[in-house]
């Protein structure tokens, strides 16, 4: 730290570049000579939406670098930190769906004034927002309107984007951090107290009775799919993103994260959820705020911005195979009792 | 106000009630000796909501009862008051949207501790809520789902919405008041400066024209729309909730809302669209809630939940006859001008 | 239009200048080799701070040249603009309070990471804020801690404030406009219907007589302060940044909101109320935030961050005479009655 | 399960009690035959904060009863609940602050209409709200304005807050809980790897003269204060209301909460210091709301309302003692190792 003490003094706009920064809005109508008072909203919205993207890419960056460890030690703050930093891409992403109230606050007739200067321009053409959803797990095949995506990006943009597609995404990692697990599935701690019937694991034996004792005449068809996934492996969905065993692993996280170990690893999985919630409720707004700013026009980039934003909004959930999960759970108080060396195991040491 | 000092000391806990207020939860668990914590969470936000559900029919009642008086003179406060209290039920709406991050504080076990014990009952079984939308405007034709409205409401219920269906709601109304607007249909104001080659009215045809040479090739459609609602009255679609001439004047308004005549009227339209806005965004938020709280289960009044709340936020709204003409606005450069006598009505008399 | 058509295609990230943009981030840590995290997101927060205070110096600045014509019609939509651009503020204000919540993400641990590295540098050095500051009309007098601000700012800064302060500033501006309102001040209007047994103006006489009435016995001494703002003008307190007849002035249109000339002055003082709230809502929550990030240490700009802070919290409401005019006001029913052409001048045309 | 099956159904209204709940609202304008609109609003947003707060004592209850538990076994899920609690009072606290929002869409003039009919009622005379800062940890003494306090409430209200003010408040329970922590203090640990010169613990020693060493100048007095609370037992201030140990423990667990068993803990601490600043900010935004309403006349119970809701929030701050210890933490870089024995006791045990 003394050699911290001969660095040259640190001055607030400089350390913040803020003669690049606040020098960086040049609206189209002003080279018109255009009044339109309105654009430099546009612009300041815009960029603001653009630097919360960046801090969303570089905790995701961090989040992702954690889980590219081969193991990750239950002693370390890995978990822990990753889940705080999903936690805070939350509260970034709540504040940028708020934030589109600031966008609403400029009415049709004002978007009016400077709306064709900007043809071909659209908020289609954000890279980081692309690369935020493939980090998440989006693919190339998944995206709704994969063509405007070629048509309207220029080539390095597509280059960039495509990178992002080929890196392992969050998705990827959470099923290999998933599929490392060793609890539930671990025979180990099974064989002595449970013998299953069948060839069955006896967990998933003992869970699926008291899941089928629940379920209501109307709700039988659930209980095929839960054998396809949690019983017959071979009839395991090939389409899912998560694997049989993360799935499962998931899933017995869900049910048993009043355990010490599982605490974290619940709050991840959760915050996961919420991350795709958020996703969509900043897409639904948009979508409001492009109705009532642009009604049903073709957007400044050529689509029916409202149609792609809403088609978008209902397809691009990335962790829906989690949140889908909940339709299996039972109430506590019907839950299978784990083996005593499996609760140790899922404890503090002391 | 003398004899108001006479009247006894109030107290407040006697003026809100709270000794009926505070008692009136009876969690379904206690009287079962289950331990639920989470039950009272849930029974007191939606004792919460249906609070704010009066209110928000009390300020919409306020607010019929202006638009049922046969004439609203320009120079009264009315319409300064109907936007304030519109102003004041988004707030409202606001503030209820959010209040659902509350109720996802509440994981899918803690539910489960108490889920069955509620059955068949369900949200959808809010009397006031439905209210609320009938008196905005929505009818029973164009409410989806009506089937469960009849399977699961009481008699009792059923009569209380049916009898506010039959009002005349504030869509209705808000068309009579547009219907009485004299300033653009009035012959008067036009016949000296303008001349209609065709039979139309000089200010729609103009309009007409510069619409027409802004529109992109992709957009000729819009013309034909254009053509139906503003030129062609015989082509006039039937089935809209708006008359032609209502629709005509609303146009109108949000064209010259920088007149003061205008500007309060721009605002009560705009603040219409709101509601539809935050209406909508609450069943969005509302679906997301109950998707990661029941998954894809059956809800406890029967329906799938998240499925009926979908397609009601896709087809509720209200006032989208008005937010579609943001379609048709022209640049406020291209507006055509209009004549003095008109432009001096729209002012302030001094 | 047609020119338009020529013109180069525009593309997002060009529009947006994402390029210098997105590499204007260049956190200390990194030139020291240290790894801090956390030290881009504030680097990004700030940023997005001074983005957003460019926007709002963009609004005050169009507010400001509507308020230095000569006279504003009252038939142009300038006070209604005014009114609209105001309410963004309040938009972005809250948001800005809002984005705290994402400061709080970073627990203290991480702050220090990187916290040494900044020195001296500190918030206190935006200039941006402080000229936001002045425009509204805060002054240097008025200031707290005018010391830091000569001693923390490098001269060209200092010299940039001391420029906004010379300008006329918002509550200047509103101190003329209330001047220039002839209604209540204006004698024709009150001859014929009211005489004053004194000297005084008829219609502050009959307020006067109607307020001393209801006043509680423990609030005689308003009735003195009433006296020097509305009746002794000889008496009326020096320090204020309204004149006598701005302060009358502006209570009228408290008093009167209900006609229409006065509707929307009513919302533009309202609407000022409401930034000053928002302006103290954001330093008490930067307090919270400084004190559970920094506790009780010296910030790193020097001061004892929180109490600068709590300081300027208390002290720098700029439109506080407009508050407190809220202690005089009567309910509807014991206002005087205004005299008839008075109230014709108060109304539309129509 | 099965007999619940056979339960009577139940009924969205009957289960929340609406016919009472909804029946509960009786405006003092309406008894008197006067029309005063938004008396409604101030019932209702009164009911719905007596309502929250009823469901925040309710949290607040079953967190306490956790920590009344002699001894809380750390491989329980208790703590993991009492920070899922305490997060959603924050949460239940944001709401209530942005629901002032609500309250300010009423204006002076609207709240004159009625508040005459309300003396001497006040919301100081809120019971639950008093009850829930002494369940928090505020004392009789140290209450701002305790003379209101007996002088406003009726016998059986000052019997209720009394009898709260008894019971073992949430931070004397917390201070229980963090004595028994065995970490830091227990000598076993230390013995082996460290020896302190003096007799003072080998950790705060060595804590000590790493933190002596980045004091600037104009900190030194830090210090002493440090000396106070961490070396010098017998000069430990007598006021404070986490003892000795207590307050060591806190800090150890801020200093090392990356470890997994002390992860939890820090969040508890956080969260505790999150509900203190929530109730700052409801008071803050509570003054503005006052002295935008009724200014600075005396409040419907006698006291200048602004000015107690200002010493409240500057004072009524429960768990200071524990976001004070931020102004001692050190950079992680700089924190003294831990033992192994320490280290593995922290951990999971797999």
């Amino acid at each position: 730290m003394e050699t911290l003490n001969n660095r040259p003094p640190v001055y607030y706009s400089e350390y913040l570049q803020l003669d690049t920064l606040l020098n960086a809005q040049a609206p189209e109508s002003a080279k018109e000579g255009i009044r339109a008072d309105d654009e430099m909203l546009f612009v300041i919205i815009h960029q603001s939406y653009e630097l919360w993207f960046k801090q969303i890419l570089h905790e995701l960056t961090i989040i992702r670098n954690i889980f590219l460890q081969p193991e990750l030690p239950n002693n370390s703050p890995d978990i822990y930190n990753v889940v705080h930093k999903l936690k805070r891409v939350c509260t970034i992403l709540e504040l940028l769906v708020d934030q589109l109230g600031i966008m609403e606050t400029m009415t049709p007739l004002d978007f009016l004034d400077f709306r064709d200067l900007l043809r071909p321009a659209s908020g289609f053409q954000s890279i980081q927002f692309k690369i935020i959803e493939a980090t998440l797990g989006l693919t190339y095949e998944n995206r709704y309107g994969k063509e405007y995506y070629l048509s309207q990006l220029n080539e390095k943009d597509i280059e960039r984007v495509k990178q992002a597609e080929k890196e392992e995404s969050l998705i990827v990692l959470l099923n290999k951090w998933l599929e490392r697990m060793p609890f539930c599935q671990e025979v180990a701690y099974w064989n002595k107290d449970h013998s299953a019937s069948s060839g069955a694991h006896p967990f998933w034996e003992a869970y699926r009775a008291a899941y089928a004792k629940g379920l209501l005449p109307m709700e039988q068809h659930n209980l095929k799919t839960f054998d396809q996934l949690f019983i017959h492996e071979n009839e395991y969905p090939e389409e899912r993103r998560l694997s049989s065993l993360a799935s499962r692993n998931a899933f017995f996280i869900m049910l048993y994260r009043d355990y010490p170990l599982l605490q974290l690893p619940y709050e991840l999985l959760n915050t996961l959820l919420e991350i795709d919630e958020l996703m969509s409720m900043w897409r639904h707004r948009h979508i409001h705020m492009v109705e009532r700013t642009i009604g049903k026009r073709v957007g400044t980039g050529g689509s029916t911005g409202a149609g792609y934003l809403k088609a978008a909004a209902d397809s691009h959930y990335v962790f829906k195979e989690i949140s889908e999960l909940t339709s299996f759970l039972l109430p506590r108080h019907e839950l299978p009792p784990l083996p005593e060396a499996l609760i140790k195991d899922l404890s503090y040491s002391k």
